[in-house]
């Protein structure tokens, strides 16, 4: 961090002191006309779906995707860097915008955190984007139960479909770290309660619901995917779908209020869109098509970003959801920290203060593959080194080689501590590079190559594994669904985000692993095959000491402890 | 239903077409200035946390009490006689205000229904109202599972509470009719999962939380409430609370948006504020103590309305929520149709459409006692005879004779039909009544009198019972709780709703009866005892064919097979 004002100010301190603009005047900035804004307060919006019905026509601006390196705890800084990179557009005079994704609000009781963006490169109000804000996940939460609740219904009542009840494969969720839940018996008590069955609950991201919301491009679409989620097997293996339980209407008159994109600002009153928020791993990790796509048809040029390091987190981007919402990106920046190089490079957490170049050096092969990675899809690559205060010169260097011998410039960006100022130089070459239309995309694999092809193309392609581990019954499955008229879906890798393998303490650039796929798993509604390789935790649990404990209204009734 | 316009349009058309005002208008009329209200879109708000604060020195206006004979599958029209009487207010000079219950989401997709009032005498809008509306609902649902999550990793974590975890009494809770959810085994799976143990969900509107919601009168009365929520007891039967969890900050924190009470108008424009919505069985069943004192202190005159009939709402509503606010209602009126009179009287649902005046006069014994009953609280009665069309004139007389028998006068009212102008009548009496001071309110027994005492005081007083059954067991945890400190609260009958008996299909004005109580639960953070008096179901279930099965949205984007 440079030395300056907001290191003595926590992000919430910086946050509460925002003067807002009303979100009529933020809207405007885009030519949202005050009557298409839905306010919850008057400092939040939706966007109404009729004004975004009426946009269809318009052409887009240019699409930025801001992703990382492999996370490490010294942290990235992916969302700060994303929020500051639209702040820097705006200050290079462009019309721009920034897609992010909604915080859920379980996790943020169990440990402190949930912040969007930091320093002097945050989204507001951040105590409401941590909490209840517009109410789209008690939505998704609701229209989710709903079908559960259908599932158990029609059984109790006679079971016409047929419903093989050890086979239903749709569980409940909440938004909540409720370790509890993670596995129940649910129906005990008797005959007016129900069939006793075994199942449990998800927390409400990883429902596929939302992977459906994120990923529709209207009320239509989405009722369709709601339709198509396969909810259970009969005894014979076909399909049961939501559809045939008659509950993709209801569920989508849930959603109705949460499909309509949500603004709010950043500090320096860039307009920001925070819609959806699907799991990166079990999903794919990027806000809500109808948010980027509005954006884009209402900015000059949109930066979002996906989940996790590129690996795992462009790659959906560029493979799920821009191949899907027919999304072509013209520039890609990688953030990196000179903190989480070196520990890619194996030094430490307690060690990152002394200077290392060589270990920055090392690390930085994890860098350079993500660059070459992204690349591959045809997209210009620029590197964004978020800047710490205890960054040494010659360490930055290194990074700057390491970027530039692999075909990507970097740019220093104080965006933290300076705002729009300390990023300027990485907006106007972002916007440069945008402008000379030099993106070639194309996704990694073509609809039609096989599911299990398409798993191996990733797996060696992006994560240089040497094979892919999968049992006879895996493969069995991916035929199954390619003869049941799936085999045109894009794959959902579900993977540590630590490291290209699968294995969390792989750090740098490793080749040759092999890639263990342990279970695939079919999200017809939202339209993908997801391959888990390793342990995917789908409800959090909640730590000794949960930060809930210390969450309070203070004396002037802000909230405490929740950052 | 006399013969007019709205017999030829369903409730939904109706709501529809209405030309709302902006709600900062609707605001103004009780002198809310536009910054004191949170907008949730166009037609919702929020009356801010700081402006109700300021109320506090104020005068109040006068508080009219809206309840029922006994509820019947005829129908009587108790919120909708509520509305309208505000609009009459309204038409007649005042500036008049109506405090409502807010719908529960889950049981909409079970049966048809849920609207606010009806015909002419609607508030609006009605669409969000019985979906996600300002998320109140949800925050308590967040809340509650929040303490639940709480409870099992204080457990999993090394239990430093010594939580016998066979007496814990806190569940979890859904806005959702889930009768798979009624009895459940948690925490299988093993050791990472916790312990396993069998537990239950309720629906929402069943939860403490919401009770303590509806009763506290600001954010720090409901942290001591929530607080003070016994969630266990340890081996000893020593209680364990929320507070020994440090669960009651989050929870305030989680409910802080919740706690402001929501605007919304009538058809005509009169200011209802709609805010909570507790069970009227195992809680209390008013809307919230802090709506209706702000309406109180911003309105001449405010109508609110209490659950179910007379015997259980309007003794809640004085011995619990009046007793506990310190508000003093001014006028009650007793809601009745000739047609449920007649189902009083015998007459089978097929049959109604017969005149029967002996059948109503019969009937109208249930109306007189409840007349009584009121008045024996020192409230001044008037009776609200909801006109529907083939009420003939001799039945009408029989109702007018049988109120004047008992002490309070009639009025046929049209509102249904005609809006404010069909209930005048009516309104100007109340008005009348209200500003004569007539009213000289007592609480049914006092704070110091026995717990099981008062049950049975209710019982012989208000429901004309010979005896309260009750076990050992019941009594000895009576006899515990009054040792404990909690001998001052009121009691929350838990009864049927369709007769003063216990026993649902005894109509009319049974005496004599014996009332069993089954079971005793303290409520510690709402702040009752509830005596449990037959089966009560905290968990719907769904029908057959669920509502949800016909909702959807239609072609021009609005929401079919709500209503």
């Amino acid at each position: 961090m440079s030395v300056s004002a907001p290191t003595h100010r926590s992000d919430i301190e910086i946050a509460r002191a925002a003067a807002k603009r009303p979100i009529t005047e933020i809207g405007a900035t885009l030519g949202i006309p005050a009557d298409a804004l839905v306010p919850y307060g008057h400092d939040k919006a939706k966007v109404s779906q009729g004004f975004i019905a009426g946009l269809a026509d318009r052409p887009r601006g240019r699409l930025v995707l801001v992703t990382a390196i492999n996370p490490t705890p010294a942290g990235e800084g992916k969302t700060t860097t994303t929020v500051g990179l639209g702040d820097g557009l705006a200050r290079i005079g462009k019309r721009a915008a920034v897609c992010i994704r909604e915080a859920s609000l379980g996790p943020n009781f169990g440990m402190k955190g949930g912040a969007a963006g930091g320093g002097m490169a945050q989204v507001v109000p951040m105590e409401d984007m941590n909490l209840h804000f517009t109410g789209d996940f008690h939505a998704i939460t609701s229209a989710h139960n709903l079908l559960s609740a259908m599932i158990d219904n029609h059984i109790y009542w006679g079971n016409a479909l047929e419903i093989d009840d050890r086979r239903i494969v749709w569980r409940r969720v909440m938004d909540m770290n409720d370790r509890a839940l993670r596995d129940v018996v649910v129906g005990l008590g008797g005959v007016s309660n129900g069939f006793a069955r075994q199942t449990g609950f998800d927390i409400t991201v990883a429902s596929e619901v939302m992977a459906c919301l994120c990923l529709a491009r209207d009320l239509d679409d989405l009722q369709r995917r709601l339709g198509d989620i396969i909810v259970a097997y009969r005894r014979d293996r076909t399909p049961v779908h939501a559809r045939d339980l008659k509950a993709d209407g209801a569920m989508t008159v849930l959603l109705r209020d949460a499909m309509q994109p949500n603004l709010v600002q950043t500090l320096e009153h860039t307009p920001a869109f925070v819609h959806g928020g699907p799991f990166a791993n079990i999903a794919h990790g990027c806000n809500s098509v109808i948010a980027t796509d509005s954006a884009l048809r209402l900015a000059d040029i949109v930066v979002t970003e996906a989940g996790f390091g590129a690996d795992l987190g462009a790659e959906k981007f560029f493979d799920i959801k821009c191949r899907k919402a027919g999304l072509s990106p013209d520039v890609a920046v990688i953030v990196a920290t000179v903190r989480a190089l070196k520990m890619n490079g194996g030094v430490a957490r307690a060690d990152l203060g002394a200077e290392d170049v060589a270990a920055v050096r090392a690390g930085s092969v994890n860098l350079a593959r993500h660059i070459a990675n992204v690349r591959g899809f045809g997209v210009p690559v620029v590197v964004a080194i978020n800047h710490f205060a205890g960054d040494s010169e010659a360490e930055i260097a290194a990074v700057h080689a390491a970027a530039a011998d692999a075909g990507a410039e970097a740019f220093v960006c104080r965006h933290w501590a300076e705002g729009s100022a300390g990023i300027e130089a990485l907006a106007s070459r972002v916007a440069e590079l945008a402008d000379a239309d030099a993106a070639r995309f194309t996704p990694l694999y073509p609809d039609d190559m096989g599911l299990m092809a398409k798993i191996e193309t990733i797996a060696t392609r992006i994560y240089h594994a040497g094979e892919v581990v999968a049992d006879a019954r895996v493969r069995e499955q991916l035929a199954t669904w390619e003869a049941a008229g799936h085999g045109h879906l894009p794959i959902c890798m579900a993977k540590t985000q630590y490291s290209f393998s699968a294995d969390p303490a792989l750090r740098g650039a490793p080749s040759g692993h092999s890639l263990p796929v342990r279970e695939v798993r079919l999200s017809a509604g939202a339209g993908f095959v997801v391959a888990i390789c390793g342990e995917i935790m789908t409800m959090p649990g909640l730590p000794r000491v949960p930060a809930a404990e210390g969450i309070r209204l203070d004396a002037a009734g802000q909230v405490e402890g929740l950052f």
